[in-house]
Order: structure tokens, then sequence, then C-alpha cells
């Protein structure tokens, strides 16, 4: 018992002192971090949809957002992101008949994992896909839709802030939240 | 920008130092832990219902359950829960049009927040309802609902293990799983 306390202090302390790094290979991958199931939580929804048309209502997938443990504590003191911010976006599908729940949804596997990371060096916020189970995530170009759709949506430094509720009226007293982004 | 860094090494610190512990007040009640937005995400439902009937289609609820991390290192070395687990249900309300949102539901504000513990020196696992924004939770009588129906359906040690996608397998593999739990 002793020494799975210590163990599991070991754990949490990695975490601790990492804080969420964010590492690529040689070939300009970023690399699935992988410990983000323990990195902050910022919310979920599901089935958000944000073109013309409705979202998939035959199988609606959740959206989890989590953020690098060091990002989030610079977040709560400042209203904004600092460099090496990595936000990923876990998508998973979802299940209605399971166990006792006999209505709703829940969560079930992935089916995609999305990196969001502001990187100074890297020319700014850059957009990495981890799809098929790969551990490396392969840069979106410049020229993707998301870019353009967070620059002009994003209610902080091109995040979308308006949908994770704990930070939104951080964000506000700070000052840096984008009017009229609700 | 370095006194800011260590801030948030600090906070980040802090977190990892306390693992989340839990206290209590001399009359029972039991403090909602100030931090447990940084504890470990498990996973989030939708408008969930275990009864006859449906659930509210109009309105429906996210649940979002965090588990201290201590606990949740504990758990992944062993498939179980340590004495002083603290699992956090956090009830959100949900809207749809929001920002750039279309369809399906994001997150909105707490709804209320209940704590499922388990602490060896109090009988074992209790249930403490935090509404109204208190910040003492009043512990459910032993008689409540929660006691047989967690016992009956959890999948592991009388916790809803089957709802949390990254634990299932984990347990599977330490024997912990109830079988026909899903």
């Amino acid at each position: 018992m002793k020494r799975l306390l210590l163990a599991s202090a070991a754990a949490v302390a990695l975490v601790a002192q990492t804080g969420g790094a964010i590492q690529y290979a040689k070939d300009g991958t970023l690399a699935l971090p992988k410990d983000y199931r323990e990195w902050v939580f910022l919310s979920s929804g599901i089935n958000m949809t944000y073109g013309a048309g409705a979202g998939n209502n035959e199988h609606p997938r959740f959206e989890n957002v989590f953020v690098n443990p060091r990002a989030y504590a610079a977040f709560r003191k400042t209203g904004t992101w600092p460099d090496k911010t990595a936000l990923v976006l876990e998508i998973r599908n979802s299940d209605s008949k399971v166990s006792i729940n006999k209505d709703g949804r829940v969560q079930t596997g992935v089916a995609a994992i999305e990196i969001h990371v502001k990187d100074s060096s890297r020319g700014g916020w850059g957009f990495y896909a981890f799809r098929d189970g790969v551990q490396q995530g392969k840069p979106f170009p410049k020229t993707a839709d998301c870019f353009t759709c967070h620059e002009q949506n994003g209610a902080v430094d091109s995040t979308f802030v308006q949908f994770y509720p704990t930070l939104i009226d951080v964000a506000k007293q700070h000052g840096t939240y984008k009017a009229g982004a609700e």
C-alpha cells in the first residue's frame, strides 16, 4: 500500500512537472501527448455543427476539450493563452441504451483527435490531426478552413472560449473576451 | 513573465501535492473541493435516465464526472478505488444556438453537484448533495435510492465505471469489472 501511494504520487507529480509539454518529430508532426486525459477538462459538447444543415442525429458525437495544466493556470491569471498552449479536441462516439441508461447518450470510443497548438516558433497557432489511432499528428495546411473560422469566431485569441463555461468570466474580467462572440 | 510561470507551476504543484484531498466540517457536511475542475475528467453524458420514462428533451443536462488525481492514479494501477476516493458529478444545463453552433448542445451553467466519497472512517461510500451553490454538501441518508442502485448496478465497487470509457479496460484487465455490467 505504501508503495502504491508512492507510485501514485509519482504519477501525479509527473503531470505537474511536465504541465503537458508538447513534442514534435523532425518531420513536423506533433506527438499525441500520452497523458492528455489527465490534463484540465474545459467542456464537452454533443453533435455541434457550424455549417448549414443539421448534425448527425442518428450517431451524434461528443467533443471533449482538454488543455495542458500549465496553460490553464496561465489563462486563469491573465485571461489568455501562453505560448505552448495545447488544446486537445477528443471526438467520441456515443450510445444510448448502455447498462441501466434508458435515454440520452453516453460516451464510447474515440473517433478522432485534433490538437490546436500555440507555438511562436512555428508561426503561431496550428492544427494537427490524429485519425485512425496515429500517434503523430500531421499539421493542417495554413489554408484550411479551421484557421479562418477560429480567427473570425474565437472569443479569445482564435479559441472558442465561448464554449468553455468556466473560462468565459475569467476572460471577461481580464478584458480579453471578444465582444459579440456569444 | 518569469513570475507568471512560477505562479503557474506553483498552482499545478498544489494540485499534485493535495491530489484532491477531501474535508468535512464538524457537522458531517463535506466541503466542495475548490479545485475539482482540475481533477481528472472521467466522462460526460447527456440526458441520462435510469428510471422509466424519457429524459428531458426540452432542456437536456450534461453530467460531467471528475475524480481526485490520487484516486485516479491508484485505479489505473489496481482497477479499483482506494480509500478517500471522491467522484464529483457536475450537472450542467445546456443550450443549442450559441455563437456559431447551429445544432447539437453545448454546456452552460451548473445546475447541481453531487459527490460520491469512499471513506472507511465513515462506513464506506457516501453521497453528498450541493445544490443552489452551497459550499458544504449534506450527506444523503443511507436509505436513499442511490445507495442500492449503485450497489446493484455499478461495474466496479458500486461506481458506474461502465460509463467511463478510459477505465473499462483497466478494470477488466485487473479482474475487478462486474460481469454483465454493460
